[in-house]
């Protein structure tokens, strides 16, 4: 059983801010700060470029990848990190694609994060082979993979919306969408360290997440992902990059894929950005995802009620039953962009969406049953006296 | 004119060693230590998600594009960075086979680094519209420029050699390129930093590059792309990622690529790496690149010369005239790889290229005149008493 008492202080964050918005990028872990110097001047300064071997850097990649796997269910040597999230869905679109080249259709939802939309969209405009992506209600997808059938090439979900926070029943989804001969790609970005998820037990096709949301590997920490062992040596990468190849400084002329998850890897590895994220998983390593998940569960349903309680122009947009929600509560407010604003002003940081969603992220690690009561007790008398009113928090900032 | 004797303490080199690898990964600049301290300490861990705005991190890749633009020739809001490398190549091909849908050939060489090639064999089969990756050997380019023809959609070339140091005549041969109505892709791997590049002037159409050789930007350090203003607003991006968008924060469900070369940026940006990179920059602001490449003409110089005159068993890889080669110096020798172990046991980093290249980067930033004899007088002691016959410099490492 995790002590999330004691995993607090192995986070740095400013003396009197709650902070619901690890959900979007994650705090920094007080190590981090010893890893990166360490990073700099006993390893890059010191070893040069046989940092590579010495430090470790060119197995990073998995080493971490297997660290990620134990949170998502996956085996050792089948999860990988690096690039960004928007690659590596493109990397495991452009595989499944392939792998089932008589099928047409990619299924997905209007609720889905748009880069994973707008990476797909690139992908069928560069193939140009009559693919078509088809973007449901989230509630509307186990029906439109019955509807669409054995023209399902792939369902490419994001299990957790990243406004509502309403969860997918993945389970469930990847069964139906196997019964049709489809694949599966399962954006976990809102679920790596926000509760267990099982790639295996699901028998998902291919997982991708970033890591610097839950498991706050900082701004910019690379992405992973995982291929199912049996499809990972059949997988053509189409992003064939000299890191995936079979013997990357052998430099043969001809690509050869590199063995099961080695051949998603593309470029240079991120050897800042990991040392990070590796700082971020030592933590991550102590913790009970079914203990993290509970709490994340108490804290999330305290702050509903808390909110329902005392701020009666707000409406919950998540979903009401926990099992259907992930580790973030949304609001709607017509005012929400303003009321987010006076409530960053006063020391709880959330964030909002677009048209009118305020966004709280609950991440057990390093918020507490405090911080929830402070959060509810700031929101409500920013509506009880329409503090959002006021014009200074009307100007829009560049990232919202 | 620039102080080289001033920019050497610059960077923290190990006591004793000379560093003839920054054509591979560049060495520490001591200010990237504050500099990613204070990232890390101030910006991630006091700003949270507001250092996104408040300490300019979604800016950060056009800025130091920017700062990169400088050292290429390419004006201000025409480069970014981002990614790898790999990741650079395919966009910048993608986009180019778009932009000349009735041609079917790449024309590369066989001495490019192979993951541009790798990159390019991908793109095609994942495509498969019947395009074909012609590799000459460099000295045929030109000549098969003019008998592809009208065929050549395009010309994707690294300008230095990665074993040899060979420079391809890219003003001519874009020219050439250019007259039968193809594009170019320049690849800066082993440019950039290296001598004085202008893609403006000599009108290329894409450049790709990497930061974390000549340019210091740590391991793992993202590439950057430049796209001649005249076409970056007809380019469609293959990977049309959410900070490529037009409004990324506006959530809408389609892609809409940002004016100019901002429709180059994918996902998310690597604020560590980036943080590192902007230290090594701030080195760059104060170089004259004609001053840089006087210098490292000198030292190759006087590195063949000194070689030469004591080591008649190593012959010499890279162009005679100075004018042909970028800033490294390459020799062959058939007991290279031992050899180059011998010589970094006794504090003196080079690498070596299968099968037989011994390979030398000089950089005036933090080489001079000393490290280079230091260099000739131990490669020639190891010569003279065939030290590199010892077994331990004989196994192999993962990396080399």
């Amino acid at each position: 059983m995790t002590d999330f008492n004691a995993t607090r202080p192995l986070f740095s964050l400013p003396h009197g801010v709650t902070y619901l918005d690890g959900n979007s990028l994650g705090p920094l872990p007080v190590a981090a700060q010893d890893r990166m110097a360490a990073c700099l001047r006993d390893e890059w300064g010191e070893m040069l470029i046989t940092g590579w071997n010495k430090a470790g850097w060119m197995d990073q990649p998995r080493a971490l990848g297997d660290r990620i796997g134990r949170l998502i269910g996956a085996a050792p040597g089948t999860t990988v990190v690096g690039d960004t999230l928007s690659i590596k869905v493109y990397q495991a679109l452009a595989s499944a694609l392939e792998l089932r080249p008589d099928r047409r259709v990619i299924l997905s939802d209007s609720g889905n994060f748009p880069t994973d939309l707008y990476m797909a969209e690139g992908l069928v405009r560069s193939l140009d082979q009559g693919h078509r992506i088809e973007t449901p209600a989230p509630e509307d997808v186990a029906a439109q993979i019955d509807a669409i059938g054995d023209d399902l090439a792939v369902l490419m979900l994001t299990e957790v919306d990243y406004r509502t926070g309403r969860r997918h029943d993945m389970p469930a989804l990847i069964r139906a969408a196997h019964e049709v001969g489809a694949l599966v790609i399962w954006d976990l970005a809102h679920s790596a360290g926000a509760f267990a998820v099982d790639v295996s037990d699901t028998d998902a096709d291919f997982a991708v997440g970033c890591t610097y949301k839950y498991l706050n590997g900082g701004p910019g920490a690379p992405a992973f992902i995982y291929v199912a062992p049996r499809l990972a040596d059949q997988v053509q990468p189409a992003l064939s990059g000299w890191l995936g190849h079979d013997a990357p400084f052998a430099f043969d002329p001809d690509y050869r894929p590199g063995p099961g998850i080695d051949r998603m890897r593309v470029g240079t590895p991120p050897v800042l950005q990991m040392a990070a994220l590796e700082a971020a998983l030592d933590i991550w390593d102590q913790v009970d995802m079914d203990a993290l998940r509970t709490r994340s569960v108490e804290l999330c349903e305290r702050f509903i009620e808390g909110v329902e309680a005392t701020c009666p122009d707000l409406t919950l947009a998540s979903p009401r039953d926990a099992a259907m929600r992930g580790s973030q509560v949304s609001f709607r407010f017509d005012h929400g962009y303003a009321a987010m604003q006076a409530l960053i002003a006063r020391g709880v940081i959330g964030d909002f969406r677009a048209p009118d969603i305020m966004r709280f992220g609950f991440t057990p690690l390093y918020i507490d049953e405090g911080d929830v009561d402070r959060a509810i007790a700031t929101l409500a008398d920013i509506m009880a006296h329409r503090l959002w009113d006021r014009p200074e928090y009307h100007a829009r900032a560049a990232v919202t």
